[in-house]
């Protein structure tokens, strides 16, 4: 199995000091982290949001609450294995489910474009629903805007998630510590590359379908496994490199990978070799990596295993002390390479 | 004063099997509700969204919580008196603080158009953070994704805000009672012209300014007055009139105005007659309507009166038993005029 680990490039263009917005800053890269620092945080900040998790923690009366939001601008909006309303169904519950939280209610706000098939809107509405329901979580409020053709491609969607904080289980992305297992629930790169392949309009052998689930009963069965979980992410936007390079800095550790043991199914390695991609930064929206002391390893591994989203759960590296802030890779051949964040967009509109 | 009080017409479009989405879905009107109800509410119905306040009630562990969410489409993205950023804050503080409840939080999750410029963004930003800080509200979560140039109208936002229910004031659009009084914090029909003067490029002798403000003190003022707090709204996109309209049937009973007692500014009345449309159904952004009984309005109007925002606060109607789900307005000149829910659009992109 041969996986290319992109090194990462300092980006060229001044980013700091660019005066308009690019596909970049929406790509999950160095690009988005330099606009959500400078525009946003700067203006923004709070203790609750620069915990930069998947969401924010904060009291609410008696109550302890994860509260996510995500928004979707998925193209197209359907997709093998998956549509926008599912995936922003999947999409907020993972986030919350990634701070150890259950989600209690999901909020949907549309922006419908003026033209959109009734019959697309109710087919996507349908499947937001039922991914829902299987989730048990219910859709408790909602908004609709209409703008004039040409200006939505379609719809865009935005979910917040709400989340009951469980005392027992705080993972954060500060939380990976030197000798943790890093393991990954399964195969990577399939959503990014199933959006890019419909795009595309490529062929290959077997459709490659988008991963998009609920990661929830994953995440139950590791919070009921007594594996200590230091860290959980979904490695959406940016991949597995993006989300292990955040991790990264924020616990001031050094991750290192075996190339081998990436899961990276063959179909999706072919239509990234076609593109010209890594499957190390594609997204994926049902796949979660967690993190543990290297003594948990086999109590999570056997968690997710139990759990048809989880089959393929594998350890793919460890955490070190150093080189702080750092992912690296060891290469089948033997050698070791960087990966970092990229600065910009691999792919564009894949979530 | 002279408030044309628009006659409301059938639709002659077949609204529920048009195949298409259109502007009029977007309106607050009767295209809207027919969205909602055989689109949205068909599939994902469930107790807390069949509430259909402007938020939803749900338990968390041990608190109640109210959740609401918005998107924001509002063109031009700066106006007289605001922008979309402020306007995503009011706009969902207020429909938290609507049901009663006390925010604790917001989230913005954005779809930034490629080009747009940096300096609008970070203007745009700033003024969200300061709207959500003189409210004391935390924004504690966020997203951002970028879609190609032409497609997002510059940026659109959706926030969604969650507030803690209190147990002892519970508002909601089934509350209207016989014999309440129906007052209104403060002049209407300022934020869509606002809008329509900006956009259409409209000059009067005074510029029209959006009444774009957050609610919560003035919703403070009424809990702690003591007076029986049965509906709370705010009047936002398809104005007072479809607000009233709404609460009519939800509390099966009928509203009667006094079309003397609306407080339309004089130049809003000018620019509502220059572009042909009916101040009653021009959305506000910084005024509610409550309904008390009517032994409880002085009080509520002197708790209103109390703050700068609702110094205007005026009585302008009442409840009725019947007509059952109607409202109608006493003219000037002593005759009855039905006040009905408009099919579509009066303005399009408002907020």
């Amino acid at each position: 199995m041969t996986v290319i680990a992109r090194i990462g490039l300092d980006c060229a263009l001044p980013i700091n000091t660019a005066d308009r917005v690019q596909l970049g800053h929406g790509s999950g890269g160095r690009m988005s982290a330099s606009l959500i620092n400078d525009v946003f945080m700067r203006e923004l900040d709070n203790p609750a949001l620069a915990q930069m998790g998947d969401g924010a923690v904060l009291s609410a009366g008696s109550a302890e609450l994860v509260v996510s939001t995500d928004s979707f601008v998925v193209s197209p909006l359907e997709f093998p294995g998956g549509d926008i309303g599912s995936l922003a169904v999947h999409g907020t519950l993972n986030d919350v489910a990634m701070m150890g939280a259950t989600p209690v209610c999901l909020t949907a706000a549309f922006v419908l474009e003026e033209g959109l098939s009734m019959e697309l809107l109710e087919r996507i509405v349908a499947s937001m629903a039922t991914a829902a329901r299987t989730a048990h979580v219910p859709i408790v409020a909602g908004d609709t805007k209409v703008v004039e053709r040409g200006k939505a491609d379609g719809l865009y969607v935005a979910t917040t998630g709400v989340g009951v904080v469980d005392p027992r289980c705080r993972p954060g992305p500060r939380g990976a510590q030197t000798g943790d297992a890093v393991i990954v629930s399964g195969a990577i790169g399939r959503h990014g590359m199933a959006i890019m392949s419909a795009r595309e309009g490529l062929a290959f052998d077997t459709t490659i379908t988008s991963d998009s689930a609920c990661l929830v009963p994953l995440v139950e069965r590791l919070k009921t496994s007594g594996a200590r979980l230091h860290v959980m992410r979904d490695p959406t936007r940016g991949g597995v490199a993006s989300a292990l390079n955040e991790i990264a800095q924020a616990s001031n550790v050094g991750i290192e990978l075996d190339e081998l043991s990436l899961p990276v199914p063959g179909n999706v390695r072919a239509a990234c070799e076609v593109l010209g991609l890594d499957p190390m930064y594609v997204a994926n929206e049902g796949v979660l990596l967690v993190m543990v002391p290297r003594s948990d390893a086999d109590t999570a591994l056997a968690a997710l295993r139990s759990h048809p989203l989880g089959r393929d759960a594998t350890v793919i590296g460890r955490v070190l002390r150093d080189p702080s802030g750092i992912v690296a890779i060891r290469t089948g051949l033997g050698g070791t390479r960087i990966v970092d964040l990229l600065p910009g967009s691999q792919l564009p509109r894949i979530c």
